[in-house]
């Protein structure tokens, strides 16, 4: 794309490290419904949670600047917790326009539903070792106990999402994470689902949970977040008649097609594979 | 190491993209006690599953040669389903020695198993996708359905392996087998596991199968084959008065130390950071 057709559509940028920021996009879509979206899932070079610092800031750079300069996005959202947790300053300083990660709107949502002060945070086990959770609910004066929960995620991609075992895996989560809970001595009113393929499973966790206990999807926290700073740019105010969603992805699109649509809530569409180099 | 160790003390090289191929590595060791074996797991550059052929094929050569060249291997065991199913011929013209994949010894042992020549085939989804087994029985005369089963390298690394809740799983992925077997016309006796992880879910698979049908641990069936592969080699009359085990990894020593034990069936030990390059 030229820099006009830059200018004369300005866009929301969504990045991820694979397709599960979807749900992150879908939420925003529900607060902006007539914005135009670009969505980049880094799928060559996941996962991003076994690698470096530094491998990931460079690699999530390059993703912000291909849709910063390639599509025309003048706001970003980061809807992946690792790039979000090791990499947003580094993305900002690889961008000129705001950038968003999905951390800190979770953690300021569950303050404002928090009633104890303590707050449980189920993730994926790269998300829970960098404890971003943990750092951003105590920056919000929470106490946070964080779980890595490893199944979820191939549950969710295997479309379990309301199966009878995903409900028992999440009770053993769950009772685990109480157990643990009740021996330091917190008395958690709050659930934050800290991963992007966990807003899927927002039902069978609010079964799971006990009556009057809270769920935080962060996918929607992060699109209300969102909408506030959003404010008064153009990409905002709605640019086009009807939502408009551009999918690219550097690798794997068969798998992006297949379970994209599960994620986004409509269908992806075509998903255009692009090259951002080694 | 030198020339002259690597002469001193011949062993034998198993390779896998991460360390699922412990569980091969195990199986050698009930075979050969006085052996020495070199264990090299690529973590940093898994998982091969979703790369291109070309990619996988140099990545797998580059580690083979670590193996022959720095390790003195004299015969390599590839324990890793997606570079036996692409890249086994790439290996075998890298290093001078022979090289033995997880595949064919597989649908070799399902033949000599099954009485009705039709074979069922659980694996992951990219091993599925190469259908590298269903041509392997093919060769052997064997009919096979293989099948992708996501969640089971996630619930054996999560440590379930025995757990009521994968014992669930596998009963709910047999079924599915079952019904497409029986669509097709088919009358299955055998099953193979077909991924390094599964061996340890033999137990449950053995609970899970129909009286009288056999479950092919294709760990167990590369090793009867290295046994008569390695006939007369130094490595294989037993270099070393104990077991020598030494392994080494690309990235992410950390899990593979916590995790590697359970798949070798004794401790890893340390576990030596080496760099492949990119």
């Amino acid at each position: 794309m030229t820099d006009q057709s830059k200018s004369a559509v300005p866009a929301i940028g969504v990045f991820d490290s694979g397709f599960g920021g979807l749900t992150v996009l879908r939420a925003l879509i529900e607060q902006l419904p007539r914005a135009r979206f670009a969505f980049l899932g880094d799928t060559a070079r996941l996962p991003y949670g076994s690698k470096s610092r530094r491998t990931i800031a460079r690699y999530a750079a390059e993703s912000a600047q291909f849709l910063v300069r390639e599509q025309g996005a003048e706001f970003l959202v980061i809807a992946c917790n690792t790039a979000s947790a090791l990499a947003l300053d580094a993305i900002q300083e690889a961008v000129p326009v705001p950038v968003l990660g999905v951390i800190e709107p979770g953690a300021e949502a569950a303050r404002a539903a928090s009633r104890t002060g303590d707050v449980l945070v189920v993730a994926t086990e790269a998300t829970v070792q960098s404890h971003a959770y943990a750092a951003a609910c105590r920056a919000q004066g929470l106490r946070a106990l964080e779980k890595a929960c490893p199944l979820l995620v191939p549950l969710v991609e295997e479309g379990w999402t309301g199966h009878p075992v995903t409900a028992e895996v999440i009770e053993i989560y769950l009772n685990e994470l109480r157990a643990e809970a009740a021996a330091l001595g917190m008395n958690p009113d709050t659930i934050v689902l800290g991963c992007t393929h966990y807003p899927l499973l927002r039902r069978l966790f609010e079964d799971a949970v006990r009556p009057g206990a809270k769920v935080i999807d962060s996918a929607e926290a992060v699109a209300q977040t969102a909408l506030g700073l959003l404010n008064g740019r153009a990409a905002a105010r709605g640019t086009v008649q009807e939502t408009e969603v551009h999918c690219f992805a550097t690798d794997s699109v068969e798998k992006f097609e297949r379970l994209g649509s599960r994620f986004l809530g409509r269908p992806v569409g075509h998903v255009e594979l692009i090259d951002l180099g080694g």
